[in-house]
Parts: C-alpha cells; sequence; structure tokens
C-alpha cells in the first residue's frame, strides 16, 4: 500500500505518545523514521515501528529518559542517553556537539546506553543540514559481533558503520556505510526467501567461504567477513576503529562487554565547523564547485551517471513526497497491531490507500 | 645488499645536511625514511631519496622553510608549510595539533603548500607514541586525479590515503590505507616488469575493466577504481572525504587546482586526548584489552592468526633492526648518485654490506 508522508507520521506519533513519549520527542521519532521510508532505506524506516514498541514495552527503551552529561569539556563531552530512544538519544549528542563545535570550531561527543540508533546517516545529515562537518561511528554489542577480523573465523566486531554529513548549497553529502561485506540482517532476509548470500561475504564457522545462508547461522555460528574483499583488512581496521571510538575510549571494556547486552550502540561523533577554516558559506560554494567536478566525469558503461553519496537517497525521497511511500502488508499489519498494544486504534487515511498493483512502473 | 639503520640513517642525513637542512630536520627526514624502510615498506623508504635531492634541485622543495600559521583557534589552525620536506610539514602541524589537543581536548589542524607527505602513517604513529589518538588523510593534485569516482571513467580523485593511530602499551595500532584499489606506482611497476595488474583495479579510457596497464597508462588514459569491488561507493565515498577535509575546508577551488602542480598534498589531522575521555593510561589498558580479544579469534584457513592494523611494520622494523635493511643495487645506486649531486662522497659502510645472496632465508 502506498501512504503520504503526513499520514504515517501522524500514526508514528500517536503510537509513540502511547507509548510515553513526549510529544517532541514522538515527533523526532517518527519524523526520522518517516523520512528513512522516504529516503527508500526501508530497512531502518517505519518498518521500525513494532521493534520499537515491543523494546518499550520490554523496558529496554525508556521513552522520556533525559540524555546526561557524565563528563565534559569545552570541546568533548561523554553523555549517557539512559534508554531514551536511539533517535533522540543521538539527536541529543549531536545537539550538544553542535553547540560546542559552533564555539570551539571542532568537538567530539561519546554516546553511551544508547538502544538501536536507527540511521546513522541522520545524525550527520541533521548536523549538515545545520551547516556542520561530522563523522559519526556506532559500534555493536558483542552480541552483535558476527564479523570477524581479517583473516580470522570468529566473530569479534559488529558490522560497526561510519557515517558522515556535509554541508553544500543543496543536499548535504551523506554516507553512512557498514565497515563488513553485508548486514545480519540482510542474511536473514535472504535465508527466509531461500536465496544465496552473495559470493564473498560470509565464511562458516570453519572460515570457510561459502553463499548459504544456513552455513552462517549454524550452529557453529560462522563469520561475515570485514568490507574490502581481497583487501578486507581494511575494512577490518575501519570496523576495529569504530570500536575504538564508540566503546573504548568512552572507557568500556570489551572483557566486561559480555556481561551486558544493554550496552547498545556505542556512538562516537566529531564535528567540525567550516567558519573556523574557509567559513561557512565559501566552503558551501567550494564543495558545489567540488560536486560538479566529480559527477562530470563521463560514465562508466551500466552507469547512466555519477551519483554523489546520499544523492540517490534524496532523490527517493523527493519522489515518494510526491508519489507516496509503498509499506509492505506485513509491515502495515505488525504496524497497526503494534499501535493496538498501546491502545492506538489506526484510523484509515484520508486519501484511501493505493494498491500495490498500482505501484508497478512507479520507478520503486 | 644489506645494511645497518644507522649506516643508511648516517648517510641520508649527510644528504639533506648538504641540500640546505638544518641538522633537526635533516634528522627527521632521515629518521622517517629509514624508518619506513625498516618497517618494510621500501616503496616509501630509502628509495625516495634520489627524487627529493631532484626536489631541491628543481626547488620543489625549499630545505628549512619555516612552517607559518595562516589561521588559528585554540582547537583548530591552517597551516603553510612553505615547501619544506613533506616530512618536516607533517611533523611541524602534527606538533601544532598535538598541543592543542592537549589542553583542549580535541584538535583539527589542515596543512596546505605541502610537498609529498610520505608515509602518511608516520605522522599518526608518532602522534599514538605521545599518547594521542589521531586520523590523518592527504589528498593529491589534479595532477594525480587518476581514480575514478564509482559509476564514472574519468579521474577525478587522488589514492587518496586516510590513517589512523591508536595508542597502547605497546606498539601502536596503525593504520595506512588508500582509498583506491591500487596506487599508481604499482601500475607503472608492473608496466615496467610486463605484468598483468590484478583483475579489478583498473579500466581502460572508455571505463572498461581491464588488466593490461598499457590500457590505463594509453593514450588515451584510464583510470583506477575506488576501493571496495563491487562495493566500490563506499571506496569512492571515503577518497571524497579526503578530498573535501584536505583541500575543500582548507579554502581551495577544485577548479583553481588545475593550475598549480604546487599545490601537493592537502593533509588533515585530526587528533583527540584520551585524557578528555576514559584517561590515556585506562585507554592504553583497554585497548591491550580489545587487541586480545580481537587477536584471540581462530585465524581462517591459510591465515597464521589475526594480525592487528601495522603489527607486520613493526615486526619487520624490528626484524630489519637486527638483520639489516635490504636495499636494491639499483636502488643504492641511485642514491650514491643523488649524494654526488649534492657534494656527498659516501662512506663504506663500517661492516661490510652483507651481499643479496646472503639475505635468501633471512625471511625477506
Amino acid at each position: 500500500m502506498l501512504f503520504t508522508e503526513e499520514y504515517l507520521h501522524r500514526v508514528a506519533t500517536e503510537i509513540f505518545l502511547a507509548c510515553g513519549a513526549p510529544a517532541n520527542e514522538a515527533a523526532i521519532v517518527s519524523g526520522e523514521l518517516v523520512e528513512t521510508s522516504l529516503m527508500g532505506i526501508d530497512s531502518h524506516g517505519v518498518i521500525r515501528i513494532p521493534e520499537y514498541v515491543d523494546k518499550v514495552q520490554d523496558g529496554t527503551i525508556t521513552p522520556g529518559a533525559v540524555t546526561t552529561i557524565v563528563k565534559q569539556t569545552p570541546t568533548t563531552a561523554v553523555v549517557d542517553g539512559h534508554w531514551n530512544f536511539g533517535a533522540i538519544c543521538a539527536r541529543n549528542a549531536a545537539e550538544l556537539a553542535r553547540a560546542k563545535a559552533a564555539t570551539q570550531g571542532v568537538a567530539s561527543v561519546l554516546l553511551t546506553n544508547c538502544p538501536h540508533v536507527g540511521r546513522l546517516g541522520a545524525s550527520v545529515q541533521w548536523l549538515a543540514e545545520q551547516g556542520f562537518i561530522s563523522l559519526a561511528t556506532a559500534c555493536g554489542t558483542r552480541f552483535a559481533h558476527w564479523v570477524t577480523p581479517w583473516g580470522g573465523c570468529e566473530g569479534r566486531l559488529a558490522t560497526n558503520p561510519i557515517a558522515y554529513g556535509i554541508p553544500t548549497r543543496h543536499d548535504p553529502i551523506v554516507l553512512d556505510m557498514s565497515t563488513s561485506m553485508i548486514a545480519e540482517g540482510k542474511i536473514r532476509s535472504l535465508l527466509q526467501q531461500g536465496k544465496p548470500v552473495p559470493a564473498g561475504c560470509i565464511q562458516d564457522a570453519a572460515g570457510h567461504p561459502t553463499t548459504d545462508p544456513t552455513h552462517f547461522y549454524g550452529p557453529p555460528q560462522g563469520t561475515i567477513l570485514p568490507f574490502g574483499s581481497e583487501y578486507g583488512y581494511k575494512g577490518f581496521a575501519l570496523g576495529l576503529l569504530v570500536e575504538i571510538l564508540g566503546r573504548t575510549l568512552a572507557g568500556y571494556s570489551v572483557a566486561e562487554e559480555g556481561n551486558s547486552y544493554r550496552l547498545g550502540n556505542g556512538v562516537s561523533l566529531t564535528v567540525i565547523s567550516p567558519d573556523a577554516f574557509c567559513g561557512l558559506e565559501n566552503f558551501r560554494s567550494l564543495m558545489d564547485e567540488l560536486s560538479g567536478y566529480v559527477t562530470s566525469s563521463a560514465p562508466a558503461p551500466g552507469h547512466d551517471r555519477v551519483i554523489m553519496p546520499g544523492e540517490l537517497d534524496f532523490r527517493s525521497k523527493a519522489y515518494r513526497a510526491l508519489h507516496g511511500i509503498p509499506v509492505a502488508d506485513q509491515t502495515w499489519n505488525a504496524i497497526v497491531g503494534a499501535a493496538r498494544k498501546v491502545g492506538v486504534a489506526v484510523a484509515a487515511p484520508a486519501v484511501s490507500a493505493i494498491s500495490q498493483a498500482d505501484v508497478a512502473g512507479h520507478g520503486y
């Protein structure tokens, strides 16, 4: 079914309000999930609503919890999200980092006690929209250590994404990449569909390459390879940096971590104000020149043109804002079910939903 | 031939002194080149001495030039290396960044007017040895734009390395990786040897995959692919970040850049003091726990054990410090020739050089 942005936002907001979130926080969580769906990143969009409701109900997420500062200097901070929604913890950390970078030129903020942070790119995008350059990392708990170090066959890191956001005169440039060859959720989805995993992504428990998702899940448990194929030592090194910045630097021991699922995502944000260097408006102009130069490359066979990081997401956002957001029946039913759990009766959309058949040919 | 570290260091220092470098700077440049050779990274070691001498003689490098600060705040700076040796420009930038991070917690320094910076890992290693976490990037001039953006077939970026250094209780963890599939120098070397380039690294001018180095050099000129094989959009995005941090943020237009070969490497350094977070000594301990955990993974078939980033370089350094540094005859002759150009007669080593035949079986 196809829904408007406004309708999904209203439904999501009602659900999170019923979960106990303050109005402004319900709006932020809903806004990020709906924007992510608008961008075509359906795995991190409104599909997550039922999961978040379950986590509120089992006490893993604490709506309304106030983010506190554990330690800070004018340029740095360690903040404790106290298990509010990941989007709220991350926004609070980003707001603090922005305020510090605005006065100090550069800032580095670490976020602890944060559940699944959602789309990491949302934080760097928000910072770019405020006129700041930022680099963000998010490491997972030991329970998500499916990724083997290069040359190994046991999981020692999570899929540990890296994101950056760059202001321009137009949409920001946004990268959001995992440091592994594939996400665990994607392997699970391929297993359910009875499909093989692309070659070069996973190993069985003995470290032999495989494309069979059942060899990954075991038992015994297999592993995901670090990003980079035959140069996977680079992806391993990047994933290791994400662990160091998000967890070790905040003072957590990997030995202790095994005892607490509640460590959630360890997030680091490094924020730079262009005003401390060439000046924001000058930087925006120079970025547009750079984008123009980079995308002026002729396309290689099989490509229409060169695409800047994040450009496809913003294109999808514009398209879906106009033509509607497709939501699979199964996902929609789960959202309606989650709403019911917190006492929200989902009203039918004012404009009747367009059937899945109509979507064909709309470019989805 | 095999030489001792001390001998090569003395020869290099005499040459750079004769080039007009002040004593402390000649020692730093020599130290970095010899350490790089000790580490087995021969492409960036003493083999560069003749190139540096040529650049001093043609005016591209200005020994003794004083690094100046163009713009600064307590946490940030843009510095001008004034075309001293790259190692000196980078060391001065790193010292400034260290001093700022030591008092402010975090610092970001950009370096302009710097020739070939040498091994970027040397800067982050030095910072890690001083107890600081750092991230460094170095972009190349437009004349080195051999790397195509993802989906393109024209060069728009250089091989744009990223490096990081992390203090531990032992050798630091040091990553130094290019964001392309292969270095241009390596393609040139394969061309000279009449060997093919590994599959997936280069394209011809029309954007078709090739393994023939002559298709890369053309004319028409081909391109190097960004790092990441079928996920090369990630390597492209990382290379783009290196260009943005090293050049755009410092206020340089990519449009103007075509006019000046003298832009050299655009270097960025972001330095974090662990004392602003969990404390340096605590961080060192936690890092050793993390390294122990990561390397405790059983090896995959074909690997002896899991290796941390930079570990092989430090192992080679210890081995070569004990057993000597191998230098190819051609390289040695070029070094002796470069010495002669600046009026230095290279004295024979005190201990006679061991012949290449003796090297066999020494693990080189």
